[in-house]
């Protein structure tokens, strides 16, 4: 690929990052490439004038990369925003290795480097999901999620009462605490914490993990991504759904969600040497044994 | 597709089903199919004298169609027969819902007429692993499973402790009670009562599942059914490895298992009504709520 | 024991059982004990005018027994509010067996004629669980719980961190949807869903569950129930404690909650033939196999 | 108390222990203690000439303390031995925390001093858990186990089949690879790889923990340690009976095991500092944290 017009955008309100920002932007500047600084890392600071700034939602006919600096979190925000575009991205994590954010700041700018300069990088396409809200026939509300879109109750209510049904059959009928619809990024985050299994980022298949479920035999569901799931909630409770824990709407009596996978897949660039199974090591401990 | 020559085997010595058997044979006949007769059912009875006969293995290259009437015990007997031969197969359960077996005995006559005599079927492929062992380079052992193939320690042994790669990529170590690859079809089995996922029968996956891990942090893993696996014995202990229940081998110290997807796929028949859901609400009594 | 004045109180606006109740408290009367129905019950039906009323909780010094009518939800109800008097209760449910409730509406009158009158009946002694909250050095609020004391997070927030102390020794730091306290009354409530052990009922232990534990190396901890407990919000967040779900107070970062035994158990009367086992077998579907 | 005879007893065949045994055993010698080493210590090395030696268990009646130096496999061997004698023990480890043996080989010196000279230490009381196997109403094996007892399948058999009954009532019926009756020290070997609750030492409970369960619904079941546990084996399949892993039984089709808390407890001397729930944190990484 030819990477021209680059965006830089660091996690929200991280003073501490825009020395380094300023760095790689400065760096990439020198390189020849165009860069641009999203409106919230450039306000953080004067030294950005130089550059090219404003919205990154306004500008994405425009780039052929973005970069993140931050977390995990900050993949997941920019993900959603770039989505329906096709500009691939590199995630910097600030010190902890992120599942997304593989590369650290320290290395970032030798791994930039060898990225753009010499070509060397790997690209992979991660799943989103898509959930559309249906209220008495009408759509109401729609989004898209990386690593989850999560149906769960309200904080003082009661456990949520809900049909499933995957391309028109009837799976189950649940109450629970709520349900996780995760991609294969999202295996790592919430699904798993409620019992879910880990998919490897290139199995084409999404997980549906209850939350606390009243029924003892209930287990997690590892289906297709080319399924249609509807969600039905069919007792009154407060309820909302949640996409990436980012984004929230209430959902009530007898609404449908049907979800699906997003027709557009997200690009990451990594460093030849990324390994995902290091990063589910290195985050999960795998190395260390009791015995 | 044309069936014409079409092969009968019962459960193994279940002698309360030859009289159904012998029916649908009479009642195939009559419609003018050629009806073979697996040899350990033939021996049951004198009232098959008027059917052909012998072992089902010695006839593959001649059928169309094989009939298996038992319970999914004896399909995955069956399926490792005829894994390599294009025939597909119809499971007729005893009684108890099977969740390949999944048409009645009571309603075995009807339905089987309206496949073969009124075409009304769909057909489901369902993925099968091959496992080779590897001793000093060279090949000494492989098989199938339909299911499941299981490495666990000896009776009295002590956990095992072994290496997991994929795709030549380094996993994890392990020390545990063993582990368990599974396929969809097999993820309702042994799988989920070590705490793996339901994989849908559709789902492109397999999952590798610990049994009793000794560390606190492992998860069921899925990955794509296109990968390659490897495991290494990396501690002497009394080790076996079993295929979907059925067959077993002992493995020593440095052993490596290659896991593969095998490059047929079993051919059910099912009755147009048929329903994977339907079937897991069945088996694990999904209607049932503690409240 | 002497049951002479007698209190019946019915699931809250459950009109269907009210004939019933009518007839309970005639028959009781016919019997020359003293009848006393709570106002919520009393409201519901002219019919009750020959008999005492007014509040429970106004009365409590001069009952010798309760009799609930409803489900669980009713005796968690009552049994917060007669916690600190002697006075022991027996539990009907309207048709679906309850852990507490273990007599059906339909052997009622028998049943209860063999404990009243023929002194059949053995009695179980159920622990309460208390908390206290604690506000820069102030004790803000306080109640009681005979199934659980749920610490969880608000409906759209993060996950809540806090810290753990059991007899004034640091336990555990962690990041979850929340933590259930669990008496062994409350083991097969909200903590099984969670993923918690059962407690039989004469077991003197708590468990501590974790809801959605972040950190995949956490189990449920059993402790000993003369402990106390100590918990500690470390980071802002909302949060609230709940009391068998009936009852809630808002957390604020830095608050304390103190949880001990309560220093009265709860007594339920049993008939003679009930066993713990049947009920945990009836709820759970103990004796459905998959095979 | 007073500790005047003090066994020492080191890991079996750990040579590189010996060097260190032998300076205790000096040191203690010079402090006037009576220092006695077991057989299989002694075997290893001349220099122990100086001291008594012979079999510990031949000696028991004539100590006041077993001072063991490995690791918990080792305390568990000895507290086996001594388990009907009211001797004390301490545990050190070889440079690995256990659960037990919880002071560090090079901290030995100064604790044990410290606990024997200056008297400054904690007794825990232990509790181990009695076996009996009954076959045609006799009984034909019992034994001991401080952690655990396990009974399970063979290697290449079947799931086995069995009913469980508690102080004479029935519990459940369960097919699995086999169960674990665990006490409080237990818990957090085996069991807690099979599913288990980590139970507090101070928790008088035992746990019973299925190995891979078929029924989806079965859960782990926490019981007062007064009760007696009946399991019974109700089909034939190769069965055994394992005693903390390091004694076996083969059981037979009807063969009943009548489990109970055994009427001693095993003492274990702790410096004052000893912290259980630090050691839960050491072993289980609970300062770990994934986000």
């Amino acid at each position: 690929m030819q990477f021209k017009n680059i965006a830089l955008i660091g996690k929200y309100q991280a003073m501490e990052l825009i020395e380094q920002i300023l760095h790689l932007a400065k760096h990439l500047k020198q390189h020849n490439f165009n860069v641009f600084i999203d409106s919230s890392t450039y306000s953080s600071m004067q030294e950005f004038s130089e550059f090219e700034h404003g919205e990154l939602s306004h500008r994405l006919d425009k780039l052929d990369l973005v970069i993140i600096i931050g977390g995990d979190g900050t993949m997941l925000s920019v993900a959603r925003t770039i989505a329906n575009h096709d500009i691939p991205i590199i995630g910097i994590n600030q010190g902890k290795l992120g599942f997304m954010t593989d590369i650290s700041i320290e290395e970032m700018t030798n791994t930039i480097d060898d990225i753009l300069l010499n070509q060397n990088y790997t690209v992979e396409a991660r799943t989103l999901m898509s959930a559309k809200v249906i209220r008495e026939h009408n759509l109401i509300f729609n989004s898209l999620a990386l690593n989850d879109i999560v149906i769960s109750r309200g904080a003082i209510g009661n456990m949520i009462e809900f049909d499933i049904s995957i391309d028109q059959q009837f799976v189950l009928s649940q109450k629970s605490d709520g349900v996780i619809f995760s991609t294969p990024t999202g295996s790592t985050a919430y699904s798993l914490a409620a019992g879910g299994p880990i998919l490897h980022p290139h199995a084409h298949a999404f997980s549906i993990v209850s939350i606390c479920p009243q029924s003892l035999n209930n287990r997690p569901l590892v289906v297709n991504d080319d399924v249609s799931i509807e969600f039905t909630l069919i007792r009154e409770n407060a309820t909302q759904i949640h996409f990436d824990g980012q984004e929230c709407f209430n959902l009530l009596f007898q609404d449908h969600v049907i979800l699906t996978k997003h027709n557009k897949r997200l690009k990451i660039l990594h460093p030849t040497q990324y390994n995902y199974y290091r990063t589910l090591r290195k985050k999960f401990d795998w190395s260390k044994r009791v015995s």
